[in-house]
């Protein structure tokens, strides 16, 4: 039940999914950024509630974006909260999901040098496939987590959240230090290495190890009307 | 009563708020950018609804962070909707807002400094005044509205909706072109020329000429535990 309400959290309320990047090293290292350190406030965007995604829909590619995975762990908000310290950030959490922050990687690329924003690249409807909701209670230490990817099979990414630049703690103080957080807001909280593309019929699967696992089928979009 | 269900709309049920970048020619000039044509494709940021204000609470300005006023004609959406065509636009809008894009030009100049997302620079908490909803058939001519902005009295901002490069038809065809739009979603317009500082203490009054007009006052947030 207390499951049940939690997916309903997500599913109902949330209002925005605020995501970091660059919060693993050999994930920038990979994309050809400078190695962040914790030194560096970590940088958010923004995803709409319209690209959250639940198993048994097809993730839509649009066509020439080259959409890439990036499996991350997603932090559920349970209430409203503002300038969290990091000491009272768990206080604030309701529980966790497995996402893939979907992203297209051309679409991105282009407005990185333009300076545009990302909001293209990061936010078409299905764009956030997830897991069922994570109560706070089954997880033990949500900071020594295994998340996997694979694509028809074959690992792709595999990574433990002991390795975020920033930690949960941290990202919920800086996610919080100039906007509100409310209840069934989610935080993504980055990705490790070993980010790839998508291609019309992959089988893509996803998890933390020994919690949770999810799968998705990938289907081109041509953006004709519909 | 059926503008106190626009208000609810906006307050209650809104989830996003999709804001074009540079669609006023003079305004693309004054920041240095290329002119923008409508041969490009208009690109689009986000704004939480965690800042999303009404009269009678003030304007919060970060400190060192350059926030800036962009008055801006909102879009205020009916239904859900997506791949909306031009000609169909207007069957998906319930009505209007006039609204004031905050944004924290030193920030943003970072940001686009480094190809990094606007986010921050556009989602602070207060950084989207907005007048009470007007109807659609409170509106003879959408595209043909006099936005303007005063501060501490004097003009800052005037100008005409029909001189928006992407016409709001355009914008609704193009905004949904990959995201699903819903009920009670917040298109905003771009803004004219003349944008300029805001200051503590500064009186900030916005309106769309024989419409609506609204009043905000603003204050600095030093950021320090709420
Ligand atoms: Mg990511
Ligand atoms: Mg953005
Ligand atoms: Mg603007």
């Amino acid at each position: 039940a207390r499951r049940a309400l939690g997916d309903a959290l997500v599913s109902k309320i949330s209002k925005k999914c605020l995501a970091v990047g660059r919060n693993y090293v050999e994930h920038a290292k990979e994309m050809g950024h400078e190695v962040p350190s914790v030194s560096q406030e970590p940088f958010f965007f923004m995803k709409p509630t319209t690209c959250y995604l639940r198993e048994g829909r097809p993730i839509l590619l649009p066509i020439g974006s080259e959409p890439e995975h990036e499996v991350e762990l997603g932090l559920v908000i349970a209430r409203r909260c503002k300038r969290v310290p990091r000491d009272a950030a768990f206080s604030f959490i309701a529980g966790y999901l497995v996402c893939i922050d979907v992203t297209a990687r051309r679409w991105q690329r282009e407005a990185k040098a333009k300076g545009l924003p990302w909001t293209l690249a990061k936010s078409a409807d299905s764009f956030l496939p997830m897991s069922r909701f994570i109560r706070r209670e089954e997880v033990h230490d949500p900071q020594r987590l295994w998340l996997w990817l694979k694509v028809n099979g074959q690992l792709r990414q595999r990574g433990c959240t002991v390795d975020m630049v920033h930690d949960i703690a941290s990202l919920v103080h800086y996610a919080s230090r100039w906007m509100t957080l409310e209840e069934g807001d989610i935080i993504l909280t980055g990705t490790p290495a070993g980010v790839g593309p998508l291609l019309h019929g992959d089988i893509v699967e996803a998890g933390i190890e020994e919690l949770v696992s999810m799968k998705f089928v990938c289907e081109t979009d041509t953006g004709s009307p519909i």
